[in-house]
């Protein structure tokens, strides 16, 4: 491995990220674990950033793309129709859309979460004939320059060369701790037309925050936003790229909350099987693309649209699979509360925080939280930081792993934290 | 497949593109061919536009992946080391870069050429500290707004809602008819300080404009333009995306020109297999990013790693297949001069452009163009246009597409001119 | 004068505003009285909203203007050296400067607001290589494209044709009522990476918002403003265009508060006659322009300077004028207190505020104060309405306005009220 | 006077410029002479850079202001109605554009040229709901933002520490030598969808460039232009802030040419007697304005219209001063090429350029023409250098410079070049 790692050093640009926390050579995996080359066996609580939600290589999803392949169908075929188009959409529509109630318009664009962002403000600033999108303090979005100029983190923004252009940033609920009403000042520019806020086109929001550190909007927030956006004209996207397919124990985010939005983004977990897939999904009245208007190489990965439809026909076609996940949800929750204990015993303050299996330890420090999760990869678990200055250990396990899985994952934590801080 | 038809009609957005053109229900390929849903057998010269140099699930590359998949391997990991990116970096750099003394570092970006384009934009903002970025007439670059500054496309630019910033466009080689230096404009703008022009910070171009209707770069204006670019402190950036992998009879396109750029965008065949892929290579000494400067989801797809290695290994161990795609070029050519005769027999002025399999007629009128390629559609050949004003029958065929498939598309096309102006 | 008014609703563009609701031709002027071409008196309380704080023509100011022009002394000279311009900025170094215990340097620049303010944020970007200027709500700096980025007025953002660069709004003093600290909301976002403020070069602020309706900072805000500014090396720029040259009561509207901005600009009153005159204010060693990195065709207006150096010696040799201006000020204040008692008995809800002769009367609608101030034209007394729907009551009388001019305006208003709401 | 100049160096910014060049103090001007604190004459060839084309304290224009100051007449009123402003616009109105067929409305903007500038400009974007304006090579038209985006100088563009929105530079007349139709690429890139080129809502353009160095469109350029502004749905503006007035011996620059510009701004020796003043003229059809859409304190400056009125009345009642004009440029013309034979003796190559009264000597080298215009100063003569590279010798002398002055100057810089040279 010593070999490769040199190789790999050499020959890839400075960029590269989580080959730096986690500075092994990876080659299989299973469900809820992974393996360096070297044999050693590691629980993934990574999981892609919310991409692997249905762990890594199942089964089922493995099998389809297999036959798949096996059969000469077709793999890229720019936005042509094809039958793996046909059955994704059909059953998308079959077991999500009308399974909830919803009414949407597919929009398959380039497949990264970036593309799918660019594509929906571009709609909305194109229905509404105005350019500003509202996005929220922690918010991310992707760092192609549109969905740049929507996300919060500085290092991004400061390294992109360029001044924003179209936007405007608003306060996430309980950015300013409980009990501060953070839609107010969003309402109170939006009545003054000397506040210096142009009239936005469409907010952008997630329902949890996941690269900001877990937030979690309230049902009661968004549910305010929504009106809001009805009342005075403004779309509402919700960016269900991280938060979506399952993460928080309902296939969309935002069914917690009850809202629907005008437009949706999709990608992360959308293929089931951690290929490259995107959406955008659009409120019949606001598919008002011209054809052509919005194009890209990959737009409508067939394979990634084989394993899609796969995993939406074997994890929803009922409720038990998202049951489950608000259960996992829990033990999660109850583990990191445990987790929280210990901390405080250590004389740490923290915070738990999450819905559904997208959850987060709040330890105040940047520099704390990466000694804790340096050391749980020592002792065989993968699991993140996040938050504006990296202070939340984030917990982005499949939602298949195993009550075991889970068990072991909070025992590595906890002896983690006993070795950092003891 | 009329009910497929209706359905997918009903479901996917109005900005479906292709599906218009050719509005049948796809299903399975192989090499140059492409079958409907009803048994129909079309020859495809659209082939991904690019992304399918290789053809539709070519056994070897298709054999690669199964195996892979079947041997639970990490289709999914952000960008963590695997052994399928060793393998694929290990395999670029020695087939390709070595083989050509060509030393670059590999950013493996998001799998879509737009986010190749803005990593590759952005790391040349902050390396030379200018927001400018030159690129030329007909140029296409992506439609995220960062690459979309940079795309000449009236159509998407206007539908962005927002105005370019740190752009500049100059004229391509040619722009105003042989003989007219181009270039000179873009000296005297450079060494006029008052021209307007802010000093840029790159360049970047196209070898061959694929969607701006296949215009060739001469090699003295590349060379003219490296020397420009050189001597002035501006970065040469060459966007290969449609160009590359083989597409013009090199691997690169601008090893015709024995241009060497500062950074080089790849995507589009890069995976071999039609999967989302997309790398920039940056010259060592610009490899200026900070860890996690710029990231993404899907940066480094190890599925299309596989397939991407693999094709190297099979395309370009040695020189045979580029011959064979410069022999094939010179078919196509010669075929295309053919139609070039029986057009101005039938009174239409048309001209004949490319590089190796990357050829074009144009014949000066969108609409003439896209009678004959919807009548081409009609007797079994998928053949797009391009173009300012779609003006352009564009040839993308695959490179492994026989002897007799060319045969068979050129008497389709020849039978089309006849019956469109007959 | 029908005919008069006639021939200029011909001759002028629509863009034309006061003439709208003051619509008789004027010609003669002296202290705070005007004068129409019929003959009719008005009590002047617009007076060119803050250009004319020691009225129209001043005896002393006009003397010294007239003198300089019979002596066929220098009126234009672009920026060079003039006798003028010695005076001027000698005169007011030793009497407003060194009198204060500053220290700053001073830009001539273009004679107009909106000048001076494109010129200190464009000098505080230089000083600082940060794209962002922090402004606040209902702030107004100008309308070129640069000082329009920071206004907040919706009616000319939307008029411009361009989304704004290189701005963020913050919330004023108040913006939320009393006892919400608005400074929480840019300290947070400062100190949070992923807030998406940009790291800010500078933070413009009014000491009391004129056309945003009569808003004044308190000292206590304006402290911590200057605090956070100095803590987190962000240039503090107070916009005294309109609050300035003693409007408030002192010389700087920053006074009151003892905060010492690092650039100040000045404009309105600074000539003492209405003539066109601006000037940025820049503390030594901020003083990094090169030279003529910023022109204009009038910058250094020298009949301004002697009669802006006319007026620092007359009015500003000593305490005595601002003593007065603060207690002409309670007077406005007591008469505008008055006025709410009848405006209340009348069920109208109301607020007064102010500082110094910088007054208003917030009626919370801007039908209301529209018609109430239209009465008063009618009866003799010129006074517009400011704020973000106009629902603001605005006195700027000049400083020079005796007692009894200003008990008659008082009497008019009262009589006003009566009319409109009796 | 070094008392003088040690004070005024430690008070004024660096940012200040023709000091630097001029380095004395001035007091006391009368036509085309000035005179410093010391006594020394000059001749002033600068003229505020074409600010004083009546030359200095025109005795007509003395008395008209300083009797209007006497009267307390209303010097300062916002953009009320004024006598002052009845009697400017009927003037103006009579005078100039009735006697020439023209028919605009007056916008009296902020007293700046930039204002102007940015009102033309802003209006225009309304009009055609576009966001481009495109402007040429080595274009001057101010500097705040948004008419720095269409202003060519590196060194202002440069500083202002965001990148331009808005704007595309197209080649001037002769930008690549007699002979090459600029214009070609313009239209070019109009008829190409894919050029880059937003479609333009305005062209805005000098018909002689001062500040680009003295750069004069043909007649048939200008024609040209305007026919494609006119085909192709484009406002076409002329900026004749400093090419206006008379200077070119008409009192529109674009008379020459005899097109007819939709919008037309104007400054500098508008007020006659060097006060701050500026216009917009809009064809009746595009003065889509609402009312108050574009403010400003100092828009319409009281005095500035009496001088003004007087000037046109004094000046342009017949066509005896513009012959004049014209008249004495050729006398000018004839004293340049007499300069440049001088020029070619000593081995340097250079060429004349100009219109009327505003004359250039293009001596190809900033350095040598710093030299030349520093030792006329010595001797006597205030000349200024303009073009990208200071290498143009600008002569903007007043109008009413007597054919002696006009020898003298000669006889300096014959003397200069001499010296410099010799």
């Amino acid at each position: 491995m010593e070999h490769m790692i040199e190789k790999l050093t050499e020959l890839e640009s400075n960029v590269r990220t989580y080959s730096r926390a986690f500075p092994v050579v990876f080659c299989k995996a299973r469900g809820a674990e992974i393996y360096s080359v070297d044999g050693r066996r590691y629980i993934d609580f990574l999981a892609g950033a919310g991409a692997l939600n249905y762990g890594h290589n199942h089964p089922a999803l493995k099998e389809s793309i297999i036959e798949y392949f096996l059969g000469d169908n077709i793999v890229h075929s720019l936005d042509l129709w094809t039958a793996a188009k046909y059955a994704y959409l059909d059953t998308f529509d079959r077991l999500i859309l009308k399974a909830r109630g919803l009414d949407y318009k597919v929009h398959l664009t380039g497949p990264t979460g970036t593309n799918a962002v660019e594509a929906a403000i571009r709609l909305a600033r194109k229905i509404k004939k105005r350019s500003t999108i509202v996005s929220f303090t922690n918010g991310f979005h992707g760092i192609t320059m549109g969905s740049l100029a929507l996300t919060g983190n500085a290092k991004f923004r400061s390294a992109a060369g360029l001044p924003s252009v179209g936007n405007a940033f608003m306060p996430f609920d309980n950015y300013f701790g409980k009990g501060v009403d953070t839609l107010r000042y969003f309402k109170k520019c939006l009545s003054d037309c000397s506040s210096g806020l142009d009239y936005p086109a469409a907010v952008i929001v997630e329902v949890v925050q996941g690269e900001g550190g877990i937030n979690v909007a309230s049902p009661a927030w968004l549910q305010e936003l929504e009106t809001v956006c009805r009342d005075q004209d403004i779309l509402l996207i919700i960016d269900d790229i991280q938060a979506g397919c399952g993460r928080t124990g309902r296939f969309f985010s935002f069914e917690h909350a009850g809202v629907v939005p005008d437009l949706v983004t999709n990608s992360k977990s959308l293929s089931g099987f951690g290929l490259p897939f995107s959406q955008v999904l659009i409120r019949p009245e606001h598919d008002q693309w011209e054809a052509g208007e919005y194009n890209g190489t990959f737009r409508g990965n067939n394979a990634a649209m084989i394993t899609g439809a796969k995993a939406l026909e074997y994890f929803w076609s009922d409720d038990a699979f998202a049951d489950e996940v608000r259960r996992k949800g829990e033990i999660v929750r109850e583990g990191f509360l445990g987790l929280i204990d210990l901390l405080r015993y250590r004389q740490v303050e923290a915070e738990e925080r999450g819905l559904g299996l997208m959850r987060g330890i709040d330890v105040q420090s940047g520099a704390l939280a990466t000694k804790i999760t340096a050391e749980a990869f020592r002792q065989g678990l993968i699991i993140e930081t996040s938050g504006h200055s990296g202070q939340v250990i984030k917990c982005l396990c499949p939602l298949v792993t195993t009550g075991d899985q889970i068990e072991e994952a909070m025992q590595i934590l906890r002896s983690s934290i006993d070795n950092v801080l003891g």
